[in-house]
């Protein structure tokens, strides 16, 4: 997306070229992603003043094509990293200094970098890129809040599925499993993917953070769910936390507690600030249930689920405009865990919320149990 | 699950100990998976001598120890390799020759190690590690056909689920992404998740041989559907081509060719022979159309949906016992595609199918064109 950036990045390090190597058919590239959008096997290479290109298997030809740049296809004997090679020969491009994601970037695939471009010598540029792509596109952020408005609806149709004979469900969700496949379902009906596999945690599973949602029927309490989509391969991530039940007074309190301490780190977010801030803020606001939350307060969104800023205590972001990133406190107790997360936007030195479901503790009292 | 054998291995490589990091969110560690099944982050260290143990974040704890495995849980400031440098100390294990799977470690994660393991020497284990994931156990044996059959059933269903009044799926599969919908949905409600997005591929997308399925309407002609699931942490793989309308005489020779491409090469593996000879064995039954088969022959599949062995050109392995892996041949034209994929286990010296679905080319001649 900015290509002409990272080109003048390369030149100002005089890094000769940059290539991102996909490891394996599981590896997400970001960095791929984020300049051609070519999803399949193969390596993007940039050079820092020459044309991009993409080297990909002859069956993944047509599939690269769509991303408009040059494409090279190795033949059945030449492997992949020669051909490159052949190509910045060609193109006259110096393989001195090659730029490589090192966090994308296995010790295998060095060892075959090395081997095939002896003289080279590799220069991480991990930070930088993490820094690129932190800061929002106005073509990205279009394409972000239609994916967000996309996992808002399916997010409402299943909280509205749990109300008993809801037209949405009539059947009734009975085990936490029926929630995440209604979720699922509704991401690839709308022809998305999804960031990661949806949680559904309800009673003493909801306890543990990243619960592997199972076969376990909904029990009566808070239940948790926390489900993002991947639209466009961009990233949408929000939490809300129901009650199936009638709650008691100390589980309204709790459940206020939570939403306060999100609220107000929220409205102290201001641009230039330090993001470690406000997790300090968040840990005071929740007081007394403050060792209860064991995780960060956010983290970054895009490509990726996890990216720049964080909104941990470790920190080293400030926040700025173009910014995507989640507010998410919450506290698990060794029966149930709340957690309320909501994904904003920083523009115009102010936060829009890009997840735009009501935080008012939804109580189910018509929950259909099963 | 072959602990004491990698153990054995690391001793004889005088490799102290191996340390399996995760990179982030999205990476499936395949030896962490492997070993303890633990699914979350944080690291697994296994000294060549003493009791390996879980590093692991603390809201992750309650997961963790699941794993049966000793967990160690860094405190808020204490860092991860700070906590397992300190449990390695306190076990009195040497920490000069560390073993890491070189494809799976990043050239961040090498940094982070070698600031906090300062005097460490890193060995590449990547191929014991692959080697000893390829031959299963009979306890992953049982697993994995377990999946299989799950798998089969859904797909069996599905393919039902084309005929125009079909009970399984009264309203018909109109697009690519219908049908991609009910396969994960099934997998969903059967407690699995996926081993890769579901594949559903008609009319001109089927020559593209890992096409993204989208709300394409589906198309007379061929249609090529790509499953795996995963069950317990192991992927299934399987392909099958149906026809929709009525095929052309031509249509059914091509089809044919590749069934026999594909039980050609299926009854003449034996143990002991050479994985890429099934390879060229392919290429000779596909006769004039060997030029429109782009991809290899097969991979072995097991926690990761590519493993060894491999099925190509040049594949270095053999056939042993105990290894699951594919085979698919598969032609691509311009306008349509034919894969026809199995996956088998070799087990006390012979073949044996575990994707059961029958090969015919099933043609749905009721398909509801909507």
């Amino acid at each position: 997306m900015r290509l002409p950036e990272f080109q003048k990045i390369l030149q100002n390090k005089n890094i000769d070229l940059a290539i991102f190597l996909k490891a394996d058919h599981d590896h997400n590239h970001p960095d791929i992603l984020y300049f051609s959008q070519y999803p399949g096997a193969g390596a993007l290479v940039i050079p820092g003043k020459n044309r991009p290109f993409l080297a990909v298997p002859k069956m993944e030809q047509s599939v690269a094509a769509k991303s408009g740049f040059k494409i090279i296809v190795p033949d059945e004997r030449a492997r992949l990293l020669e051909k490159i090679r052949a190509e910045l020969r060609k193109q006259r491009v110096p393989i001195k200094r090659i730029g490589l994601n090192f966090s994308e970037t296995t010790l295998a695939m060095k060892k075959a970098l090395q081997k095939h471009l002896k003289k080279a010598r590799f220069v991480d540029i991990g930070k930088e890129l993490q820094e690129l792509r932190m800061l929002k596109t106005p073509e990205e952020i279009k394409v972000i809040k239609k994916g967000f408005r996309i996992a808002d609806s399916i997010l409402k149709k299943a909280i509205a599925g749990f109300s008993a004979g809801s037209s949405v469900n009539s059947s009734g969700f009975r085990t936490e499993a029926d929630v995440k496949a209604f979720l699922e379902l509704e991401a690839s009906k709308n022809g998305c993917s999804l960031a990661f596999p949806a949680i559904v945690a309800s009673g003493k599973n909801a306890s543990e953070v990243h619960h592997a949602t199972a076969a376990t029927k909904l029990t009566r309490g808070f239940c948790l769910i926390d489900f993002g989509i991947k639209y466009k391969n961009y990233c949408t991530d929000c939490s809300r936390t129901l009650f199936l039940g009638t709650p008691s007074k100390k589980d309204i309190e709790r459940y206020s507690l939570v939403l306060k301490a999100q609220e107000d780190a929220i409205a102290s977010i201001r641009k230039g600030m330090r993001c470690k801030s406000i997790y300090a803020r968040a840990i005071k606001s929740l007081g007394k249930y403050a060792r209860y939350f064991t995780h960060g307060l956010g983290h970054g969104v895009g490509i990726k689920i996890h990216e720049l800023p964080n909104l941990t205590s470790q920190s080293k972001e400030r926040f700025q405009n173009a910014q995507v990133f989640t507010v998410e406190p919450g506290i698990y107790f060794s029966d149930f865990g709340i957690r309320i997360e909501d994904t904003l936007l920083l523009i115009n030195d102010k936060v829009e919320i890009l997840t735009k479901l009501p935080k008012k503790l939804v109580v189910i009292r018509r929950f259909k149990w099963q």
